[in-house]
């Protein structure tokens, strides 16, 4: 499940692995682009558990952090993928900085690159006054330091 | 259901209304990220629409033309919005290439900046050999007026 | 939005109109019959706001009651439909137990019908000592007094 | 991945695992049900993809069979599940009749129950005249024989 690359220095990443279901796919019988971002979504979360951070609930209960809003997300779409087919999306965080952190994501197929996907993402608090704002809150060390 | 902007010109723009749904919402309270993509998606089409571009099942049996396929899909995320909550989303082509075009995408609730959004879409049809395989074509100049 | 009809009494109920989307249906060109259930349990939630039931966030708040929880659901699927065409889908309660009410649901394009569901559903707060446990509790008498 | 129960003969099933993700829960912190029901569908083309059934596409190719659409779903909500927990579905055909079969899915975390569906499907194929309109056919004898 775990792999740590060397990139100038350790890198911990994380693999998750997903069979494409009739459902994720479109009229034109490949996989809907969106589903790519709630998979690298999810991928995110499991990166996060392999690594030891607690469930979003559980951060909520200890210190208010309902988990990691995206500001930011993109992806890139290199080859068609479509229902019964095995991904594998590998997760790492690229860049930490002091309020905000880059996720990187890549799914292949075997040896096909399929897809490709950058986050920019927080750790966030909800509003006392409006619980439906958050705001960003510096990166906890804890967290910084489990995910390497 | 029709806008139009002077920018240097002018610019035929495509306006969709959408009431966020409670499935639409995460644990977080607020809508998943992955929604803006689909909803900008469906928007998308309902500019195609509104130009007069037939739909993809009535192109793929007179040219082959699938749909526009994303080769490359952004968005940044403004501000939450949650269930119950309408969005105006806008939608327009921002540049066309030979054989790849870009479009936009604005959410906005009321007066507020929820999420925007950029894609980069080629209009595809299958390839012969393996209909799972899609190819990018020449933007049909039919089209390309008709979306102005 | 709100329509009454007579069954030996008068009946309040609620239509929700949709539009079908691309990413609504799957390689068989139609849409994915999941879908509708989402679509049922929107236009719930459309039915609860059309009577004046507050959003789920605010009942919350004010009572615990964090929303309609499904024990059962059942829908059957009468014709295909597809992207671009448009659906409305009349909502009402059909009995009123003491701890649990069944809605119907009824999805139309034009005159054709395309998909009935019934569900099963109680009011729910969440169990104190557990907030991922929730319980069912009786219907209060206000809300059912306003969705007739 | 295959179970074999005896219930007055030997009945062929199969149990798809699978994480639920973030994006599945809705803002009552638990799955969404509409969720169940794509999950049992996914879990009906795996028990197929076990049983040997080529894909749809395949035998979209071979004899026209586009699929098993549903004529009608049911499923039932036993306890709720988060993220992060892991489900066994656990599906098999009840019943087989000329043109329609009745599938079950169970769901369980662990020992737990979580939720039981139950189908009912055709196999079908493209109406010539137009292709958005499906017809159910006999189902094959062969496909019941595999599928035991």
């Amino acid at each position: 499940m775990d792999g740590a690359a060397l990139e100038g220095g350790v890198r911990r990443s994380h693999v998750m692995r997903y069979r494409i279901a009739f459902v994720d796919c479109d009229p034109a019988q490949i996989v809907h682009f969106s589903n790519y971002f709630r998979w690298f979504d999810t991928s995110s979360r499991e990166f996060f558990s392999a690594c030891g951070v607690p469930s979003w609930r559980d951060t909520e209960r200890a210190s208010g952090i309902i988990g990691t809003p995206l500001v930011d997300a993109q992806a890139s779409f290199r080859n068609p993928a479509t229902y019964g087919e095995d991904l594998e999306i590998e997760t790492w965080v690229e860049q930490w900085n002091t309020k905000s952190f880059v996720m990187r994501h890549v799914a292949r197929r075997g040896e096909t690159l399929i897809a490709e996907g950058r986050d920019i993402r927080v750790f966030a608090k909800r509003d006392a006054a409006d619980p439906l704002r958050i705001r960003a809150v510096e990166i906890p060390a804890e967290y910084r330091e489990m995910c390497g």
